[in-house]
């Protein structure tokens, strides 16, 4: 992995007392001097005793069922679908892993009952609080479905729920029924939880290396090589929000990093976007969004700056046929992308667009692992620079609370 | 159909010139006095004898297979996908459309190739140059597939192609193979194709009504009542400018309209973005993204207005078990989609964040046509009053010829 961070044309060194400053936040979220900071260490904290634990529970799922649900939404189910879709899905001879319950399309709904019903199912239901209304309706919907399948005793054999120790109507449910469980950690938020059980049992059973992505996490936490590049980082996006720059685009060249951008997007948007503050994050695929948002990006308005995913292989490849033509015939799909790719920065240099570049020689659980703490860490020091507190969402329970009044008032109707 | 944009706040009939300025721009683009405006009168131009060939082809495509495979890329997938997605895919009994060449994704190749062996396939490849390089490289591979599978004589028979009259690689194709073909009118570019072949056909292959939606265009094209809509939401856009929102949020609780927004996206992206200036789109699917940018929308940096899509009603639903708990149990899902998105809409209202509301009583294709029409026509108007012109895309041009160069460098090495 390599952080280039002079596409960003700014002179970050001699500006001693913003690096200063960024250090000691790092140091204060190192320290857990903060709430909600318990992720900064997760990756140092998680011992065997854990990581034998959801291997041994993967590994039942894995005995038990050819598909497991996963119900979350937002962090409960992003940072999951980002790695496991990154590592181009299941392994094979794993569990397929379906998402649900991050939406109330009785359309989407209506498909994975479909799934469920076709094929040997475990679900498992993730929510910190306990209370989030899609995640809990779409589990008052499965949990119904999974006793009409498999039966009363059958489903509390086939239903996991992960939720936080002691609260919740989850952890009712889990004393309940005595459903196998795991906690979320009070300190650690739901958008930084994908290095807790939330993100790796799910991982887990879909067959890849959850050890290897921890590894990937702690390495970037603990090797000073790397600290000074997660100041840069939150320094050049303090100093792009000075330089009047509005939006952040997160772009890639690999189809299947579409949810590690959402996955990003939650995690800035959530950790930034309050008190009138924020760099609103956008998040393209190449070369795809290039033939819809690459004429703004190239000429439009210049109110943004980009930091792009770059991949050194792929492992799937095409030989172009000789129809093609010159000069593509002959060369492989992967030449004529990393041309494309290697093209766009040129380009985009050339109109000066500011540019951060994050190159992975592999895309692997290793280098996830490391990329996701990168993020994590840069994010929260980018928050503190500007003033905000990262880990409160206090702004999202607007719109539910209006909600629920109205549900409230549909009694009335 | 209603457009409210009262939730503006923006006092629009007392700017007498720019009103008068926009129904000049209008009436120019009606009156086609400016290079690719043939999509203003393209619903209306649209003869019998045209929709009875597009009919009969997706006739003869429905009796030869299950599959089509449509490769295309920007304007020349994105409008046909956003109809069938919002339409929930292939009405039961016509052939599934499955789009390719939009990326260089080895892994989306193979997937599809898969497809291709898998299934009785016809082929339609669409690209007005006629020299798009992922559709072209695309077409390259899958036309060896087709042949490998039908033979050169079966492989006749199931390709088609939609392209410019006169000139390109795939009109020399047509010419040499005999392929049926359809033409992209020379005075329509591809982000407002849709109405033309290139949306209609494989629209009309998926079972779906395409003189419904063209009737839906040329009602909102030719009933007055909707020119004042068309003028003030192009109005408010260019005020929202001026005001210091550099982005406009396209929102939706309708999980099916995902690809409606990513076509907006192209739209305007597009056609405005360009000469320093333009508005940045982006879109959120409500209430999936909630849980990610609603933070940010609800408390963060007020740079965006928000443009949203209702829908009255979906057509499925679930009612809530018992287990839901109260207020819940009993209701709908659909019944608290509907409390979710009053909700946001109060609660952003509190917030004094400007949106535009759009409110179909349905999505079917005649509201769907209208929609299309509807910001085919305001884009055009804004970008015009922003003093760009909205059909061109110089800027894309930029990363193609500097890919092309290290292309060519392959060879040396």
């Amino acid at each position: 992995m390599k952080i280039d961070i002079n596409g960003a044309k700014l002179d970050i060194e001699s500006d001693v007392h913003l690096k200063q400053e960024a250090r000691l936040w790092h140091e204060t979220i190192m320290a857990e001097k903060k709430p909600y900071t318990g992720w900064a260490n997760l990756p140092m904290n998680l011992d065997e005793a854990f990581f034998e634990k959801i291997e041994k529970t993967a590994k039942e799922i894995n005995r038990r069922c050819d598909l497991l649900i996963v119900i979350g939404v937002g962090g409960s189910y992003l940072g999951a679908k980002a790695v496991i879709d990154a590592l181009n899905g299941s392994v094979s001879g794993y569990p397929e892993v379906l998402f649900a319950g991050y939406n109330m399309s009785a359309s989407h709904l209506n498909y994975v009952i479909k799934k469920l019903e076709e094929k040997n199912t475990c679900l498992c239901v993730i929510s910190k609080s306990g209370s989030t209304l899609e995640p809990l309706l779409t589990y008052s919907i499965l949990r119904e479905k999974m006793r009409e399948v498999y039966g009363d005793a059958g489903s509390k054999e086939r239903i996991y729920v992960i939720t936080s120790k002691d609260s919740g109507k989850l952890r009712q449910e889990v004393e309940e029924f005595g459903y196998p469980s795991f906690e979320v950690p009070d300190n650690v938020g739901g958008r930084f939880s994908v290095l807790s059980a939330v993100g790796l049992l799910p991982i887990a059973v879909a067959g890849h290396d959850i050890r290897a992505l921890v590894n990937g996490a702690k390495d970037m936490a603990l090797d000073s090589k790397w600290s000074d590049s997660l100041l840069d980082y939150a320094i050049v996006r303090h100093r792009m929000k000075a330089e009047g720059k509005k939006l952040e685009i997160f772009e890639y060249f690999e189809a299947s990093l579409r949810y590690f951008g959402e996955w990003l997007k939650q995690l800035f948007a959530e950790s930034e976007g309050k008190e009138g503050k924020g760099t609103y994050p956008s998040s393209l695929c190449f070369s795809t969004d290039l033939h819809s948002i690459g004429q703004f990006l190239q000429q439009g308005s210049q109110i943004f700056y980009e930091t792009m995913i770059r991949i050194d292989n792929s492992k799937h490849d095409f030989i172009i046929p000789e129809t093609a033509g010159e000069p593509y015939a002959g060369k492989t799909l992967e030449d004529i992308n990393t041309c494309s790719e290697e093209g766009v920065i040129r380009a985009h240099m050339q109109a000066e667009i500011p540019m951060v570049i994050i190159q992975l020689n592999k895309l692997d659980e290793y280098n996830l692992g490391k990329m996701i703490y990168f993020f994590e860490m840069s994010c929260a020091i980018s928050a503190y620079l500007l003033g905000v507190n990262p880990f409160d969402q206090p702004g999202v329970e607007d719109y539910k609370r209006e909600a629920k009044k109205l549900v409230a008032d549909l009694d009335k109707k």
